[in-house]
């Protein structure tokens, strides 16, 4: 059955169409945490963001089928749904950020706020770490390191390199936040020199793709003067940390202690409807519509609308932030009580964390150890996966409803995975 | 209460957003052909094509609802919902376009198009018509005449003059066709002297957003030559014409008789819900997929499979291209039959035709005239549009359920307009 489905998609969807595990999981059903595969077998979700209040969290399904049998159209007619959504949502930031667009995917959300930072400064000039991901569309993918664009790097994209927990910048923790300051002034220079000019350095506030790197508070801090004192924007990603997801704070730049000019959302918004979001200042929203005059027929459609109105309030209504804050602690605290010889790091925030794993006290990565860790996760019915400059790092990021009671199982059967899985000599 | 949404869309949404009619309409229900507004007044839609097989379509809403609520992820995963429906939809089509990507917007699709191009060729250079739209992304928009990027052009991107029905290119109808394929191939010659190279040109089959202007079959042909020796690839942007729309034919590339190496798809794929799609030859496919590596969360996911495979079925259930061929013909007859001094031309093709207003024998354009009639229609309840360069041509495109009752309610509402509007001295 999975061998034919993988042939099919070969033959429909052409080569290179990338999966989760060696023996790629064939999905059904899903509800809450859960998931099961067309043999029967269950998994616990441990990984997806997209259905952040849960797989098919029924008032979700319920909002989306309400609407799309009632009206279905886009913003250049007036409803009220996607103003109530928008102001539902500008709620919960502060910063100024008032004013949204509302879009289909995280990738044209960024693709957006990228150009925001054009039209504020008349530069083109932009800033990203070395092991990020923004997105998928032609300008987006170019802030991606991991695979590079036809032609190689544009001149106006610099990218600096990350922070790392175990290997910080600089050789030493406390020199993390101004080493990584530094690159950052030394890429504005160097886009200045070259008559670019700079427009603004966009970020995951997390740093979510870098591995989550354990950071002290303020980290941010002296990178946010050198881009002030430059003219730039702080663009923040908050596709991955937001909505919750980190417990102690809503906005994961609000967790940094970052203000940003303009903050793009995405997957986990709408629980797995196609929707994405670019929130700004009023006075950076109206440089990029008079700049660019945008409209996007799917962005802020009444079903759309509705989806987004009805995660947020399942998510409020329960206390799913607060959920991710206490199972989130427990979860770390029973993971970092595991005795294992590898595991260098626990860090994380929420309910989103992880283990990682190095074979040496040179902190050298274990990256096949963790791809096993993550292929046995999955044959005891448990989803999870790997990230960071060296994938090897467990990342841990389930859908908000997750309990104690699924965090016991998930750190259980990683108890009896690390136990089996063979340490490299 | 129209005031007052308006008021809080500016609040919300910024500065220029753009409306439809000087009232903007108030939109709350959907059914068919119809919509009504907040006070209850039912309008016909001679416009939407997103609600392709008619706004709420009961089969494709209860595939929405059935699907959102037993399993949304991404095609990390395996899942049927995507290939049956690639499978379905390249069945539609010839010229070895058989592999397909699925994402949310046209404008996703046109940035990947644009990309699948330049990895066939290694080139950037592209070209497009100076009257058109692809999308709204970076890459896309800087195809887009109507406002042009911060800084300008770049200089891959060349646009030609696009065809036109009353005021041809070359001074005559019959030079048209040769006049148009010697801009692309000057076009190409220039981006080759610079050094940049020819990946190809982007067009829309019907040209929909020059006006969709009588153009002979063959119309192509000279021009597909030029691209061809230069080595370029021909990538058809079907976001309006596709879907059976054309009547006669299922995809706008074979009305004009055109083999294109990709084919793009958007806004009527699904009904309205956010889905958009990339078709290609496996050649083109695999030189893409290897170059840039693309993953699109929400792209293919089973609901928008379910949606996508819904709207298809009960296109080709309810026999929906051929009554876009004899509603289309009839309601054109009946249009061409009105008597008005300033009806130039009707035309179109299938469930996408108008007709072009100008004010003296030398063609000039009666765009404020043709407004009006826009403005008139809307407040006797039939939403409609216009196009083209000039913004004189009446855009009528309803949704693909239209009747030939439908079509008399519209021309017989536009002849008593048409008898109203004042004709300018």
């Amino acid at each position: 059955m999975t061998e034919s489905l993988t042939d099919r998609r070969a033959r429909l969807m052409g080569p290179n169409v990338p999966t989760f595990y060696r023996d790629p999981v064939h999905l059904v059903r899903g509800e809450g945490v859960w998931l099961w595969d067309a043999d029967g077998t269950r998994y616990l979700d441990a990984y997806n963001n997209v259905p952040h209040v849960g797989h098919c969290h029924p008032k979700v399904v319920e909002a989306i089928c309400r609407q799309a049998g009632t009206l279905n159209t886009h913003t250049r007619y007036l409803h009220e749904g996607v103003l109530d959504y928008i102001e539902r949502l500008t709620a919960t930031m502060g910063h100024g950020l008032s004013q949204a667009i509302l879009v289909c995917t995280g990738s044209e959300a960024n693709d957006i706020a990228l150009r925001m930072a054009q039209a504020m400064t008349g530069k083109r000039g932009i800033i990203a770490t070395d092991n990020t991901y923004h997105g998928n569309t032609t300008a987006t993918s170019q802030l991606s390191s991991r695979r590079p664009p036809i032609g190689g790097y544009p001149p106006h994209v610099r990218l600096v390199p990350a922070p790392d927990s175990l290997r910080p910048l600089g050789g030493s923790a406390d020199r993390q936040a101004e080493v990584f300051a530094g690159h950052v002034a030394r890429a504005i220079a160097d886009l200045e020199d070259l008559g670019i000019g700079f427009s603004g350095m966009m970020l995951c506030p997390f740093f979510a793709n870098e591995g989550f790197p354990r950071l002290p508070k303020g980290f941010f801090a002296p990178t946010a003067a050198v881009i002030r004192r430059a003219g730039g924007l702080v663009l923040a990603d908050e596709v991955q940390p937001g909505f919750g997801r980190l417990g102690s704070h809503f906005w994961g730049h609000d967790w940094l202690g970052l203000v940003p000019d303009v903050v793009t959302l995405g997957k986990p918004m709408a629980n797995g409807h196609p929707v994405a979001a670019v929130v700004a200042r009023p006075d950076v929203m109206a440089a990029f519509r008079e700049a660019f005059g945008y409209f996007n027929t799917f962005g802020g459609n009444p079903v759309s609308a509705a989806a987004c109105l009805a995660t947020l309030e399942a998510m409020q209504d329960e206390g799913l932030q607060e959920n991710a804050r206490t199972v989130g602690a427990y979860a770390r605290e029973r993971l970092a009580a595991l005795d294992h010889p590898m595991l260098a790091e626990v860090r994380g925030e929420g309910l989103f964390f992880g283990a990682e794993f190095v074979t040496d006290a040179a902190m050298t990565p274990a990256t096949a150890f963790a791809a096993d860790v993550v292929e046995r996760m999955r044959q005891r019915g448990i989803l999870m996966n790997r990230i960071g400059r060296h994938m090897n790092t467990l990342k841990i990021r389930p859908p908000m409803p997750f309990s104690r009671e699924n965090a016991d199982l998930l750190i259980d059967t990683l108890a009896e995975v690390l136990a089996l899985t063979p340490v490299p000599a």
